[in-house]
């Protein structure tokens, strides 16, 4: 390809993109749009209709929306899109940051370079190819080499610092989201699942018994997670009909102004009153102790959630092994309510790690099943090999035009579509694994979609030619720093236009909602339903997140070996920006909340990127014999890999769900501190504690706690020098009473201190409880 | 190798064990050599001494000790060597069962089949190679393969079964141990690291301020950690000169009966009374607030030790994350105080994830620079090379005695002076590492000797030849199972020789404490040193359990391969069972606990191995073209893994610290639960409930907790039919105050009987409190 020609195609695009944009700006002015286009404000009722009559402003494309979508502050949208949103900017902020950095530095420092790698006539630059312009064109032992190795060190270290600063501030942030917000039942209650069934009491008293007994001045309430029963189901089916009645007469009424009617006009029921005689029920059935049913459904109970007075006791019971079989009794602290995924919740705890490790199986068979249709794609870029696969096709693949399309428009059609099948079967996967939240759910999707599109767009393209067999790569570790030197580099023009094509792409087709458009469409003007249908859906973080770390994973691989990539993922991060925080603003809706989870995700592999870049670098170094740049690379590359240790033992903790899963597993090294008792559970600990109590020896346990800890332990060091231990036994008889009563003042005084504020505390719990 | 010379080498060893066992018998008679012999019996005093009269009887070998070992039962042995002597035992136990079982289906199952694999005319079996015997022996495509296949279903489950017997009754056993303990200061101890200086206040204000301020109700007192200043260095002198002066005495006055004076003559201080000063140092130093001196040896202070009231207290304060920064008020259980390792408390927590990288990368460099003096010695077998190498030697290494020297003993001394030198760095490693505790360390020394044994005896052996050009099979994991299985039916002679002296042979050596007995002799006999040493030392698990799991891997992996093997690991396991059975009760005193953790190492170890075994046999399946035994051995693998996996769901958390470091890494695949706030800090959420409690919001959301979770979300149900949010919302205005009033009275009952517990533990504490 050559560099003019690689300068038509981007024209073609942006003159593409401006032609969608101006197109979405007259299209979201039209009224019939508004529920394609302003989603999450209809759904707030802060977006005032206006009236359908018509202006001839309202086919002038204009910039307004991008104005608005730049102005808005992050607090903003912190409160109207919840802290997911934010982070998912901040990731767009962080690209923009960095590919400025790598923008200066590759195209005025690195691509100069290139292109004057070799002795030769250089044509004029628009009809230079654009291979001149990677790194394939600088000769063996150059010592121009050196040039790339300094960018390497610039991008790194720059990086690093914005990935720390940005991980300092999205932990921040969280922390406040959590404070700031308004009390969340789902801090007051913990899941219990895996509860011991036991023949003598009812389940629902099995729990009364044990959070009273265990956790007795903490615990509030609980309620139980119940199958569905046959009348609960006619409930629920009643309540959706009801609702579906009252929808109609609204729709009917709307013309009159919006009633503030919420009575059933038919029956005289509100729809609250199903929950009252859900509940009722409920309560009733609780009742009824001889009916073999209630005992039935009791058994199959799955788990229960059980309210606590205070978060800190919520959060101490979700953290503290409760029973001496950890496969009993089971605490977690719950999802926001709106955030529980009810049906995962039946699932009984002792299959999830089956379940969990099936998933894990089926998404990575499925992630290399997907190379059959990619081998299949590019099987069909071959005409020959077709007409012998199809012979009876023969007749109809002479002629050009049928050619034409079979070669090249069915190949990305067929690998479109079957990409499309990737989300809503990477999201069954994660409900399959058993995950008791929505978020949760979608987190996993993320990752597993993450790990995909990696593979199968980046990995499998860059051996393209012929997968099966390049896969050998993978069998023999130490070649693939060279393997993927020689690959990468050739691969530059493919991912150029990718850019250009699917990046570029994808935002326009984002911001103009095209599914939703012409469905809109359809059902409005020549299905001429009158219904002012919305489309409310949250944000599609599982499939986002994922494409835009694929083109950061892109510009950092080939920031070095072709800089010409460069440019055009600025723009796409740019234009990115603006587009997800118009959609934020006025599309999705958040039905729940992940708390910026998605960050470590996005660091990790961001900092993956940036080791695989110094991967290949490597072995571009290797190949072009610079043993000295070779050797400045693996120091980079330690240093990388310490700074991301780093990062995981200052903030994973505050993110905990995620470093359990992935970062232990990525450097197979987690923290080893030798704990005595860290183990030991709830249950036991009380029970001694009370024992002590009993019997009056808790005293004087307090007593030896002073003494019992010296910094110079006698025994060891004297022991060591070959000294005799019965005689050590007999001077060891005395410092104990001694140091107690040396140190007995000031014992004193502290307990004195200790007693006077806890006796405040208690008068303060009273007062506070009878309140 | 012939069968006869394997008959002659083993008979040799028995003749030598029997030997060394009755040298044993005799010498632990002798008075001068109870010391040696009796340690721990005699640091615990239980041990009669008996006057030196000579008998006959004295140089009678007797196998009274075998006996007494025997018939010691498990809860005797816990007395007085603790859970983690028990646990070794179990280790035995295990191997014993376990290698019955595979030594009656391999040698009547397996054998016969091998020796009449290939049609060929058997010589008269003495007089047979022990290559007959392998696994080697049979054709390729042999229908006889499938006695292997049933062989190694066999052996695999009735491992797990084995396994998971074990895991149950030691997890049984550590709980038991835990809890029918004397009250140990560590359970209410918590060790804080990490805390946050400030200009304003003393270190030792901060401490309590927060604990007062966070863990008011259940927060006792603190103890500094300080680092040492001159004046109390020479206090711990001075203490050290009195005892070994007080030492001095009692060996004098030995003979008149012991005194039990413990008052020093010279200058009528007792030893406690060091103690005493030391605090009241400590005090003074403390009270002295202008002191600049003091001001900076609180800031030099890297934590403190805190007591809590209870234990469940200091397991909650142990367990939430105190800070939102996690790199602040780090807390652990404190260790018991026996086993706290005070030098490394010094270590500033911020270092010690560097500091567990380092040591982690220098074992791994260890481990492989280690093949150098390997290759040296294997180079040093050949005598040629030899001569090349060192010309001026020649005339000396033509003779055909230094010859003999050379090439047959000096190898092997050299390889065991370099083993010899890998206990005490892998122990220097684990202390550099920064583990709080001695038996952390050593935990963390017997993983990386395991590690390096099992790489550095079986791999490298196996590997041998030309070790540095074999080691590319590494590099290529796809062909490791038909490498090793081409490799290790070759090694069979070696290995069974290893298992011959080796093993044996460090059982003997075990027993007669070789080097205290030699260097007792020479200080009482040579030197007449008339001081009656002993040695105590506890026991050393970091070096004896690597050698134990080693065998099994060698057991398991020769099982199905050269069936030879396994009656003299048989032999091992029954003579080590006594041996170390009697070690324990005799001379091994235990100075710290590690509470059974060493057992999550082992079971890991052997699953390892079981896995190894079927890898191995996939590869001979594969070499011998025999497709279905490969597919039952991969189910077979399958199988092992998931058992593995459910064990560490069931077992692991009772053994916590160590599933967090090796499980997660092995198996890459930790419990990945979305729980909300779970990350978040205590300090946040204690704040938070004080808020509420004053706002007087807290009751309100009390109330609220019970009706905010419903089983069927509406919005979410019906906005997925394409239902219109702002109408669901006008809906949704109602169900919480209809719910909260039907649901009130259950509420108000429910809290009415919490309410009645709450203020029963109240009065319950403060009575507890007035005692």
């Amino acid at each position: 390809m050559e560099f003019s020609a690689l300068l038509t195609s981007a024209g073609i695009n942006i003159g593409v993109c401006v032609l969608f944009l101006s197109l979405y700006s007259v299209l979201r002015k039209q009224p019939h749009n508004f529920g394609v286009y302003f989603g999450r404000r209809l759904a707030e009722e802060k977006f005032q209709r206006q009236d359908d009559y018509f202006s001839f402003e309202r086919l002038l494309p204009t910039a307004g929306w991008i104005v608005k979508a730049y102005w808005c502050t992050e607090e903003e949208i912190r409160q109207v899109a919840g802290l997911d949103s934010v982070v998912f900017l901040r990731l767009f902020i962080f690209s923009i940051r960095i590919f400025s950095i790598t923008c200066l530095v590759c195209l005025f420092g690195v691509l100069p370079v290139n292109y004057h790698g070799k002795e030769m006539t250089h044509n004029h630059i628009p009809a230079e190819s654009l291979n001149v312009f990677t790194i394939a064109n600088i000769i063996e032992e150059s010592q121009k080499l050196w040039v790339h190795c300094i960018a390497l060190y610039i991008i790194t270290i720059s990086a690093c610092i914005l990935l720390y600063s940005e991980y300092k501030y999205i932990s921040r942030k969280r922390l406040a989201h959590i404070t700031g917000s308004s009390p969340n039942p789902g801090h007051f209650t913990v899941l219990v699942r895996s509860i011991p069934k036991s023949d003598n009491e009812l389940l629902d008293d099995t729990i009364r018994n044990f959070f009273v007994n265990y956790h007795g001045s903490s615990y509030l309430s609980h309620q139980m997670i119940l199958r569905k029963g046959h009348f609960q189901r006619f409930v629920d089916r009643a309540e959706r009909a009801y609702r579906k009645f009252v929808r109609v007469r609204l729709s009917v009424s709307e013309r009159n102004g919006r009633s503030n009617m919420s009575r059933c006009g038919v029956c005289g029921v509100r729809a609250s009153s199903f929950q009252l005689y859900r509940n009722k029920f409920i309560e009733a059935k609780k009742a009824d102790l001889t009916n073999p049913e209630v005992v039935d459904a009791q058994k199959n109970c799955p788990g229960a959630l059980v309210f606590f007075k205070t978060r800190y006791a919520a959060v101490v019971a979700s953290r503290v092994l409760q029973s001496s079989n950890p496969m009993l009794w089971v605490t977690n602290l719950a999802p926001e309510p709106r955030d529980v995924y009810w049906s995962n919740l039946w699932i009984p705890y002792k299959q999830i790690w089956l379940r969990k490790l099936a998933t894990l199986a089926a998404s990575v068979v499925f992630m290399f099943v997907f190379i059959i249709p990619v081998a299949f794609v590019q099987s069909m870029m071959q005409l020959e090999q077709l007409k012998k696969m199809f012979p009876n096709l023969r007749g109809l693949l002479n002629k050009s035009f049928f050619a034409r399309v079979v070669t090249g428009y069915l190949p990305s059609v067929v690998l479109l579509l079957s990409l499309y099948t990737v989300p809503p079967l990477m999201m069954l996967f994660s409900s399959i694994e058993g995950s008791i939240s929505r978020s949760g759910r979608k987190r996993s999707a993320c990752l597993k979609i993450l790990f995909f599109t990696i593979w199968n767009v980046f990995f499998v393209n860059v051996l393209s030619g012929s997968v099966l067999n390049q896969l050998n790569v993978f069998t023999r570790p130490k070649d693939m720093p060279t393997m993927l030197a020689e690959l990468v580099p050739k691969q530059a023009t493919f991912f150029i236009t990718y850019v250009l094509t699917s990046g570029w792409a994808s935002l326009c087709s984002e911001i103009l909602q095209v599914y939703n458009l012409v469905y809109n469409f359809f059902s409005k003007c020549i299905c001429c339903c009158k219904q002012n249908t919305e489309y409310v859906y949250s944000f599609p973080y599982h499939t986002e997140v994922p494409k835009v770390l694929l083109f950061n994973l892109l510009g950092f691989t080939f920031a070095i070996m072709a800089p010409l990539i460069l440019p055009f993922l600025l723009v796409y991060f740019c234009l990115g920006y603006l587009v997800y925080r118009n959609q934020i603003l006025n599309v999705y809706y958040p039905k729940y909340e992940m708390g910026g989870k998605l960050w470590p995700i996005m660091h990790n592999t961001i900092v993956f990127s940036l080791v695989l870049m110094q991967v290949i670098a490597l072995g571009v170094f290797t190949i072009k014999n610079s043993p000295v740049a070779t050797g400045f690379t693996i120091l980079l590359l330690v240093g990388t890999v310490l700074f991301n240790e780093y990062c995981r033992h200052r903030f994973s903790r505050i993110f905990e769900a995620y470093s359990a899963q992935v970062s232990a597993h990525i450097t197979g090294f987690a923290s080893e501190q030798c704990l005595f008792l860290k183990d030991m559970c709830a249950q036991d600990v009380i029970e001694l504690d009370r024992d002590d109590e009993q019997s009056g020896r808790m005293q004087e346990i307090h007593q030896h706690l002073q003494d019992a800890y010296s910094q110079t332990p006698p025994s060891e060091g004297s022991s060591r020098s070959g000294g005799q231990v019965p005689i050590e036994q007999l001077i060891m008889e005395d410092p104990a009473q001694d140091a107690s009563e040396s140190s007995q003042e000031l014992c004193d005084t502290v307990q004195e201190v200790s007693e006077a504020i806890h006796e405040h505390h208690i008068i303060e719990e009273g007062k506070a409880h009878s309140v």
